[in-house]
């Protein structure tokens, strides 16, 4: 919050949120083979926790979470895909965020906006890994990305969010913005399959992968990637407009 | 909200309620290729909506859903599916709201539960026509069956939010609960193809339809169905478990 208002925790002025509403974001960066999703530490914690934030009272609920990436991540005019909101009681837990608060010198009054029980819409965005400077924001010592196959343990229901975002992740695997935001805009076809077999869990077989997706006609073939041995390299493929 | 706490309208206690957080039902009913949905026309207005409602400060948001569905139709035990959150600042829009308040002896003040931001996460349901019983809410006049394509003009993003759950609806056409919820336990590939037509509002090849049907797994076929001309009878099928 503080890159958005300019101003130290201690000035945050919770009264200019909605109560009771959060964002969570599940910001999704791939490279070579790997999934990695951005994770927060809270400060002098064993904390773990998704990157997220409140709503201003003038901003719409997709800004709010356009804000939260663009926080966490200086990345602007990113797609963020609503996934689901979790509204459950069990995720109603506010001890950890007491603690939280008192090792950042904030007092956790029990009417506190902070130790409210939130319903949390969650949005996965997919970046570019080597485009992203992850930032923490002023409760965290450190936002980094994690492998979604060894992530920390997180709080609340985190994990669960993660594991819906993938899910959704997958149902929209053939949506354009998943290869475009996730590879370099020229690849190969198994640079491309890595990616699916990345994101589905599990492995594809070649020559179906390949019919599929020459099939699909989303894919223009531009010529062969230069490695000096012009019999044995691959295609170049590109996303067609 | 009287049939959940018994109490008549003047007697609800809005802090029981979390605030800024509402439920929209978009309960779709199907028969003979028309495929309809449950709308409220608020009392001595003109004013057409969604049934919805609130989240009780003990309530899971998906028991707020269901609760809400039994609420207006009496059925329970009904899957909801919960398909998006809508949060833009333009549906917050109180003066239908003052109106309806006002035609129900209920003083519009500034500060008002009903007349809150809200965020609304919408839900649907499918149902069977016969079995359920719509019941108008305490603001309301009726609560009736409106062809989907035939729906009155609706107040604030309604008919957006019918839209995004039809969307839904047609993404999840292949869906067991979806002929489940809305054919008879044994039905003739005329009918689902009629139920598959209708929801996804196109015509769809016949034999085409009936092989990828076949090839689905998803059916069994339990015999002819009685019409004193076997030659000419259609297979009844029912969904396999």
């Amino acid at each position: 919050m503080e890159e958005h208002t300019g101003k130290k925790n201690y000035e945050v002025d919770w009264n200019e949120y909605l109560p009771g509403v959060a964002i969570d974001c599940v910001i999704f960066g791939y490279h070579e083979k790997v999934l990695k999703t951005l994770i927060l530490e809270y400060k002098e914690t064993d904390f773990f926790a998704l990157p997220g934030g409140f709503v201003l009272k003038d901003e719409n609920l997709d800004e709010a979470a356009s804000r939260v990436l663009f926080e966490r991540t200086r990345l602007q005019e990113i797609s963020l895909n609503q996934f689901y909101t979790f509204g459950s009681l069990s995720r109603f837990n506010p001890e950890p965020m007491r603690i939280v608060m008192q090792k950042n010198g904030l007092e956790p009054t029990k009417s506190h906006f902070l130790l409210q029980r939130f319903m949390s819409t969650g949005y996965y965005a997919l970046v570019d890994f080597k485009e992203a400077e992850p930032i923490a924001d002023f409760l965290s010592d450190s936002c980094q990305w994690y492998d979604i196959h060894d992530l920390p343990s997180l709080l609340w229901d985190h994990e669960q969010i993660i594991q819906k975002a993938l899910e959704s992740l997958r149902e929209n695997i053939d949506h354009r913005a998943v290869g475009l935001n996730l590879l370099d805009d020229e690849f190969t076809m198994r640079e491309l399959r890595n990616l699916y077999e990345t994101i589905l869990g599990k492995e594809l077989n070649r020559s179906g992968f390949h019919r599929k997706m020459v099939n699909s006609g989303r894919l223009n073939r531009i010529g062969k990637k230069n490695t000096g041995k012009a019999h044995r390299s691959p295609y170049l493929y590109r996303f067609n407009t």
